[in-house]
């Protein structure tokens, strides 16, 4: 019988605490590297609070509201070194594209031979890097359409079901990507296996590029306040049709019915607050390159411009600077 | 010989104080409609400070540099209604676009039956507001390529020389047009009669649309700091080949060499805020509709579409709703 893969989480933040969580609240041999939450984390341990009806509940507390349902991890192996961690078999990757570079310091201590990089990170060129730096063969990536929040250390709100989808960086994919899956899918995560890693990227982007963008550059609003506002809603549209233009000329078919999908998946989130917008109002770095620089440069290496990404991006660079 | 016209000033804002207050410290008969600088003019009259160097002068008060040139006009005819003022034979418009509404009450007892009202406002649709409220015969417009701010009550802070286009709302320039610049020029204004006042109307948008719409978009920033970030300076160099590209298709030709001249004109100006950028720092409402809007709609009526413009107007009527 084969060994359970045993995890190491580096980036502790929303979605790395959630999907480890899970892998950690299903018996898995979950390590998690933390630094800011280190210490409540091992006090307190971990909590998933379940919002069944999207982010509003938080926002309304009326009597009648029922609260969110919380999950509690009290015992969490947490570490303040990749060093105490160790070899793993697989690292998911969860920090901010912004702090790519501290990866090459931080993998080395979890590598063993077969070591699985699961990137988590949101946008363009993280595959690249870790590829770059480690070796391509490596590399995974994982797509998660999912509402996550970090505002309390140690409790990550949940708001929305998604699927996380992961796929190869490189090739078909392969039985450690599979047997991933397998793990999360015991631990009550909706995933899958997928085929086109980098067609699913862009699949993100055409929700990301807008609403993250938009939350930010309209003036740190939630996503249901972009919706009610006919001019940004008339926007959001247009930004998701120049994605999939572009995502169609590098060769990932997305159709356009996938606009409606996401905008209808977008209300019953409420005043749900993109991630890029919550760390602009905290004042932390956001993923600008990753999310519009990068998707803006690919279509210009391939002679297409993205115009409404571009000024986004060249707003958001400015806006977050 | 010809009586001298008199002037009516409505909006006694950055622009009208400092056209009326020229008018004035040159011996013409000039009243002024106030309403929150009422008391302040009448009691110490109206102070035009002259800033040769720049808006920076203002922001580094180091030991070497040179003060403002002030100019003084201790007795200020400052009124509170129009109906104090009488009827005039010459109208100046400084109001915001977006308090248009109000004028249709303001206007009445200044009237006879040849008043000309010259509008010195932003933006398109105000000579068509006018002419249909009071007769498109009476309609002059009058375009200031001006720095003007007003900070304090009853002082307008002026940096950068630029001329006063005026013309006719309909037809070739009459009689009064010339009559009206040349009290202008004999008040220090450098000012000119123009043959097509709307194609003067886009010029000022190339620089109007960018200008304060970044200013505000990028989180109300002054323009030195949109043409140091290189992302904004490229944005700014699109927005203008918009602007004239739609001029042209509607029959307003603009070189190209003006982008570079508009360009070359604004890095003197040092950290100059445009006047929507204070607008939106102090709460006030922007002319939104009369600078992004009314272009993007006329632009649409004529097949072409602004989609950097019509980007820009939907964050800023958001961000400044």
């Amino acid at each position: 019988m084969q060994q359970p893969f045993t995890y190491a989480v580096v980036g502790a933040g929303a979605i790395g605490s959630f999907y480890g969580g899970k892998l950690a609240l299903s018996g898995r041999d979950v390590k998690f590297l933390m630094r800011s939450d280190l210490k409540t984390v091992k006090s307190r341990g971990l909590e998933i609070a379940e919002h069944p009806g999207g982010a509003s509940d938080r926002d309304h507390s009326g009597g009648v509201a029922v609260g969110p349902h919380r999950i509690h991890l009290p015992h969490v192996q947490a570490f303040g070194g990749t060093e105490e961690i160790g070899a793993v078999d697989v690292v998911l990757i969860g920090i901010k594209a912004t702090a790519n570079e501290a990866l090459r310091q931080l993998i080395g201590p979890l590598l063993k031979e077969n070591t699985v990089l699961v990137t988590l990170q949101n946008g363009l060129g993280n595959e690249e890097f870790l590829a770059h730096h480690f070796g391509a063969e490596r590399v995974v990536g994982g797509l998660c359409f999912i509402c996550l929040n970090r505002t309390t250390p140690g409790v990550i709100d949940h708001y929305g079901e998604g699927t996380l989808s992961i796929g190869e960086f490189q090739g078909l994919p392969q039985e450690r990507t599979r047997r991933i899956v397998a793990d999360f899918v015991e631990s009550g995560i909706r995933a899958r296996v997928v085929e086109n890693l980098i067609t699913e990227r862009w699949r993100k982007l055409v929700w990301n590029i807008p609403f993250n963008g938009l939350s930010i550059a309209a003036g740190d609003i939630p996503t249901n306040e972009i919706l009610s506002d006919e001019g940004l809603r008339h926007l959001v549209h247009e930004l998701m049709e120049e994605v999939i233009r572009v995502a169609g000329r590098l060769g990932h078919e997305i159709p356009d019915t996938f606009i409606e999908d996401q905008i209808v998946r977008t209300y019953p989130m409420g005043a749900y607050k993109p991630s890029s917008m919550i760390d602009h109002m905290e004042g932390r770095p956001i993923e600008v390159e990753a999310i519009w620089g990068e998707p803006v440069r690919q279509a210009k290496r391939a002679g297409v411009d993205m115009v409404r990404t571009e000024m986004l991006y060249r707003l958001l660079k400015k806006l977050t600077a």
